[in-house]
């Protein structure tokens, strides 16, 4: 977005302040909320750039919803005018019949000034947005969704789990989903010094528990593996120098290091991971941190493939259930 | 320096490209140049940020030339009107009486508009600028100034290796020392990538040169290994992040980091780096490519000083002669 946006966004003393989602509506499995499941309805509008549309892409991978839900990918780098659809033949989205997001949003809040914002669940029908809440979206998928998901799908949202992960997920967001933008953001050094601390203050207790168990609640796979893993992929692509994370590079971490390895090499997870829209989206659209918007040719990521010997933890990703293929 | 002065040091084409070098005077042993070498009679104004002005630093210490030639050290972070005292008392240097180093070149060339640099060598009595040529500067205090030299001085230069240090160093200059802020100050994509890519393969060269010798050329240091230093004691502190080096940090190419804590570990090295100093005055100075200026807290230096397992190459650091006190 363009800078006056951003600058709503940050405030007195320099911090990052972001916005809160405006389009809270649900679709539920009984359609209490006047948005009912329903398979072909509904289309997902994603940036495979962005951290919080990158937990829906994966978690609708992990769960089959290919067929019941479409995607729609947006240009990973916004201009003044926000998200928009020239990936698309003729710069439209062939389903929603728009050239950016932000006429959907018009469309349903003729006065919405905010950012425009990926992940975006918008019913084809009417045109109009069901959801912006990004941490409301994927968990419905996994529970709301359940009577489309395909044979054999994970639970990522298991209930005699939910209290840890929502715990765990919570001082994630915190510190490290929205601490690195955060650290980005920053427009003072009090401010990003503060965030930086908080964040690798975090890694470190995160490594700690890693170090002895494979995913961070339970022993498969859940939602709070998906929400960690959209941040720590894009760590050394972005973060790390771009937002200025850098007492570290996830490679130099070991057991984020090879936590996140065995995620990437999990089908579901490195399978919707696009570095070439992930880095020239940060370095193509943050003017404000990049004027000359070059794109770095760095990290070699390569090294995403290499074993990782978190098997030897115990757990299995997907437990009695079976990978997406 | 500003904005202005640094679009004139960029071609049509995005790529940066470095003014010459205005005052290329030299202080020689027989005066013949109208400059003779004279203890306590010149001023060597450096920032310790820049490596540039970091050779001559490391060079004086290692010929112990502390005594004859003093030192003045500029405010880390430029403004629109140059390097400044600001660190000395009243903002004033105390031997040259000047505010900002600009005042010395006004006073040598009135009609100079170039940005002004460090090093630079001046003449205490006349307050004239005698040289900025750091490549001469470095080269003529290991040969000029031998008659000031400590007892134990190394020879950084030695005549039957000049061929060759002269050698290396055009091919470390055009790629690394100045390699990195073609990369950094590239405005076009494609110049960014140029400077990129002759970057590491050099460093890629650097390694295979420097996997089966100690230092560069011969087997103790010289000119050349100060040449390359400089530019590897920053790489990880400012040209990965701020200038997109970012194929690998230092710490990832174990040869060329194993070697560059074996000179860091050298006396006159590592004693002369100010990471401080450095990372202020680069994200603090461009705001071009840093607006907010605010300053990363990474990477963790410790590593500095971690074992490097170079001695079992062979050479000594000063052969014959001894280290400086």
């Amino acid at each position: 977005m363009s800078r006056p946006q951003f600058a709503r966004e940050t405030s007195t003393r320099g911090e990052f302040v972001r916005q809160p989602n405006r389009f809270t509506d649900r679709v539920t499995a009984d359609g209490s909320s006047g948005w009912p499941v329903e398979p072909g309805r509904y289309r997902l509008v994603v940036s495979l750039a962005c951290p919080w549309a990158h937990r829906s892409v994966i978690v609708r991978r992990l769960l089959g919803l290919e067929d019941a839900l479409s995607l729609a990918v947006v240009d990973p780098v916004r201009d003044e005018r926000g998200w928009r659809f020239t990936l698309d033949r003729d710069g439209r989205d062939p389903v929603l019949g728009i050239g950016f997001l932000a006429e959907a949003y018009r469309a349903t809040d003729p006065d919405y000034t905010g950012r425009v914002t990926v992940p975006s669940l918008i019913d084809t029908r009417s045109g109009r947005v069901v959801s912006n809440d990004y941490p409301r979206i994927t968990l419905d998928l996994a529970t709301e969704w359940r009577a489309l998901h395909r044979p054999g799908a994970p639970d990522l949202y298991p209930e005699h789990l939910r209290a840890e992960i929502d715990a765990v997920n919570a001082d994630v967001f915190r510190d490290v989903n929205n601490g690195v933008y955060r650290c980005g953001f920053a427009t003072s050094q009090e401010a990003y010094e503060r965030a930086y601390h908080a964040l690798f203050d975090r890694l470190d207790a995160l490594s700690e528990r890693l170090a002895h168990q494979r995913y961070l609640v339970g022993d498969t796979i859940t939602e709070a593996d998906v929400r960690l893993f959209t941040t720590l992929v894009r760590f050394d692509a972005v973060y790390h120098g771009h937002f200025k994370c850098n007492r570290q590079k996830l490679t130099e971490m070991p057991v984020l290091w090879a936590y996140a390895r065995d995620l990437f090499q999990t089908p579901g997870f490195g399978d919707t991971v696009d570095f070439d829209h992930i880095k020239r989206h940060y370095y193509g659209t943050h003017e404000q941190l990049n004027p000359n918007r070059v794109v770095p040719l760095g990290p070699d990521p390569s090294g995403w493939h290499t074993p990782h010997g978190r098997e030897a933890l115990g757990g299995r990703p997907f437990g009695e259930e079976t990978p997406p293929v």
